[in-house]
């Protein structure tokens, strides 16, 4: 994990730099309020995943993306935006190690600076003067809000089928990476197939991406983690490990982890009796396969590349979203 | 007043109707809930002003809007997220006399909602594919949320001047009304003049209309405004009228009026008091004048134009953002 990091971090090391300076630039606000409220998450060390990819699936084009840094960091503003306002939705505390913006000021001003952030993120997109761009941006932001908006409305819903949990994930994250692979190709001129394997390549990662973050939820302590272990389970999230044990655990345990979802509240010991029976029933190692499964998938499009540097980075990626849940 | 909304009303009938079609068509929603919480607000009659300025706008330039229904609605999309948004950020009970969606459901289900009406007005104005209109969108979504995030962060504060108050409602209200009116002229490929004239009816228009809105909650009662009357003080939003009574109302009483600012509540009989003040110290008067001031501005913009329907019901709407106050 740590090589990997690492090997990642040396080939985009200028890339992360231009994209740290240009969040700075581009955020503009009329008041100086807002400067502090959007940078108190936006400054607070990302990983700048999403612009990151936006550039190298340029660069897999042969486009020179010197000039595309600020159409990157749309993605980075838009992620920051619904990060401020899920927060605000799931009463979060802790957000990359730090107080959440609500907390720290108050939910109205935090949902009005993710409104800025999203409003940041559209004005930057009509800069690039290309609708495809402008649409892709705006049908992100259109299936995030309503991939949350669903994923509330079944809070606790124990019988969220996996087909939904994997309509939920592709709206909430996996469109956003999608979109951001398929602007690189957009920016680049890219012919049309090559852009839609560029989509299709973000989509499967994102997948996988959301799929680790959620067993993160279970594998992890809280000071690793930057926020709450077992937070999921707290606000009533169903994801893929718990959906499986709710159908493969045995009766006595499929009734116990109900009555634990319907309380919304759990000692520790609780919690680790809870991932315990996601262990002996499997649920954790289905969850891996299926994110493997798109892992392999996002792996396959790349291969129709010719080699270089930013097909390897990329490829790595897939890799990494992959060994943050091990 | 009833005279002049009915031949508004007989003027734009068509309009409105098509208008009402396409809200509801255009809506688009992935789960089925959004359409609910969205439908909601959207569908509790509204005036579809900020539409009907922009089709307005491009009949004053000669073109025939009937293609544009889908672009004018952008600006009712718009103004119900900021609406929604705001009742959130208010904490607010009622809103075109129906109880507001973040108390029929939740404030986290209202935010997401919002966010998905946001994002399906830059989708619509994708669609233009022209740069210029899709700018003008994403930068009035920036200036709306950072006009509400500053009047948050001066909530009570009775030092706010009447430029900080210019500013805000500037912001807040007139930048979409402007926005309307610009997009009328830019998708009617109007001269740039021509576009920019449009555009400083719409601010003024949108000054004068908040102004008049910001003196109804002193001198409506909560049955006709279909909101609670007092409710601006309540929150501790120092409009126009306070502002200029904070400065012209006799020592004591300026000194009192502080004291119910500061509280945060009010009985009745206070609330009549703090009314009776306004008035003595012509602060009501004054606001109006402000408010005139404007209008007329707007309406000398107009005569620029060649006279004949649409220039009729622009003079019309003016005349109709003033008689609300009174």
């Amino acid at each position: 994990m740590t090589d990997l990091k690492q090997r990642i971090l040396a080939a985009v090391g200028p890339d992360l730099a231009a994209i740290e300076q240009a969040l700075a630039d581009h955020l503009d606000p009329h008041y100086e309020l807002v400067r502090q409220v959007a940078g108190h998450l936006l400054f607070a060390g990302g990983k700048r995943l999403r612009p990151l990819l936006m550039l190298l699936c340029g660069r897999l084009c042969g486009h020179d993306t010197q000039d595309a840094i600020a159409s990157a960091i749309i993605f980075e503003y838009l992620h920051a935006a619904t990060l401020i306002h899920d927060d605000v939705v799931d009463g979060a505390d802790l957000r990359r190690g730090r107080t959440v913006a609500h907390k720290v000021w108050d939910p109205p001003t935090a949902v009005l600076t993710g409104d800025f952030l999203l409003a940041r993120a559209l004005t930057l997109a009509a800069r690039t003067q290309m609708p495809a761009v402008i649409a892709t941006i705006a049908g992100i932001t259109e299936f995030m809000a309503q991939g949350e908006i669903n994923q509330l409305a079944r809070k606790g819903d124990v019988t969220l089928s996996e087909a939904d949990y994997m309509d939920v994930i592709r709206c909430k994250t996996a469109v956003l990476f999608q979109g951001a692979c398929r602007v690189g190709g957009l920016l680049a001129r890219a012919p049309q197939p090559i852009i839609e394997a560029l989509a299709d390549y973000g989509l499967h990662l994102g997948m996988a991406f959301q799929m680790a973050d959620d067993l993160l939820d279970y594998t992890q302590q809280t000071d690793t983690l930057g926020k709450r272990a077992g937070a999921d389970l707290l606000e009533g999230k169903l994801t893929l490990p718990v959906i499986h044990a709710l159908r493969h655990a045995t009766p006595a345990e499929q009734t116990w982890m109900k009555s634990l979802i319907a309380a919304q509240a759990f000692t520790p010991d609780q919690l680790q009796q809870f991932i315990a029976i996601l262990q002996s029933c499997d649920a954790i190692a289905y969850t891996r396969d299926r994110a493997a499964d798109h892992m392999a998938r996002a792996k396959t499009i790349l291969d129709g590349f010719p080699p270089g540097p930013a097909r390897t980075v990329l490829a790595d990626i897939v890799d990494y979203a992959w060994a943050r849940a091990n």
